[in-house]
């Protein structure tokens, strides 16, 4: 009688380790490392308040729902780095197998539904899922200004590796890349990005 | 020029707080406890699994978003724990001032937007309002399920105190309660919860 319900609540059981799944930057005072639930969670927040910066029109509830799930396969792969280039090559399949687990939890129009969000995200062919990408590179830039830097000076980041990792949001969103780029130039000029502050043209 | 993004920015970089506010439930891995940001966002996702539950039409999307943003005034004042009566009382004056501060720092109908998120799921009257108040209420529940009872047992709470705070969930999601009473009384079972694992008549 309560299958259906069991298998819900297990899987929303399971995505409490999302909680546990760390990431890279540091949260805003630089005490601690942000874990995927809190950030999952800030994205949803981004996109709500920073829709009008898309040029094209935008479901803003569609991205909210993206953004909310886009990381749940990690919750078995694991976190590739953003300035880890292996890491992040063996990363898909990893993370194909962790959207069959995962999603296999659900009943099966609601693991489906699961998986098209996961898709559509990493696809980026709509706009909804270019607004969340945009919104997934831009929110740790804005946390690691606020660190002071904390997270690119540990593992000494290049400017151009923060050009380059932001390429979409220069492409898909302008007008919120003309305010990030005056906020990595700040960084490069107070040494917490390394290298000159330009693009390089081998990217 | 950038006015508006500024104070767009600074809001989404002071909500950043909401990951230091923390909570009485443990995960539920039982280590350590959660914050509001990663409660925030569980609700979220469990808005977008249990709709079918609300004998009542709900839309999801408004949910989701009165989720996201119903623990936000407690960034200036702080988390209240739900078996603590006295700080519950004391509570709403400081909600209400902390409301004010913090959504007067986006333009000014934006932070409207976020004030009737948070006056919408703090009144009780919307079907989305009186959802996201029984996931609120059921979210903890899961998770002390899964820890084996730890806050429970650890603030001594009775089987009573838990009927009381999930008098919503019966009410406004009956078949939701059914299946949360059958892990409440096996908490009671075990120990985990205090008293005799019925409703009293004295609430």
């Amino acid at each position: 009688m309560h299958e259906r319900l069991e298998q819900q609540m297990e899987f929303l059981r399971e995505i409490d380790k999302l909680k546990m799944i760390g990431r890279q930057t540091y949260l805003s005072d630089g005490v601690r490392k942000e874990n995927d639930a809190e950030h999952s969670w800030h994205l949803a927040m981004c996109a709500l308040v920073l829709k009008e910066y898309m040029p094209e029109p935008v479901d803003a509830a569609r991205t909210v729902e993206l953004v909310l799930a886009h990381d749940l396969v990690e919750i078995y792969a694991g976190d590739a780095y953003a300035y880890d280039q292996a890491a992040q090559e063996a990363q898909h399949q990893k993370e194909v197998e962790a959207a069959n687990r995962l999603f296999g939890i659900l009943p099966e129009e609601q693991g489906r539904y699961f998986r098209s969000l996961w898709e559509e995200f990493e696809a980026c062919e709509s706009p909804e899922a270019r607004f969340a990408r945009v919104l997934d590179n831009c929110q740790p830039l804005l946390l690691n200004d606020a660190s002071g830097g904390k997270s690119w000076r540990e593992h000494g980041i290049l400017a151009e590796q923060v050009y380059k990792r932001n390429e979409r949001v220069r492409q898909w969103a302008p007008r919120l890349w003309e305010y990030l780029e005056g906020m990595i130039q700040k960084h490069v000029e107070l040494g917490n990005l390394k290298g000159n502050g330009k693009a390089a043209d081998s990217f």
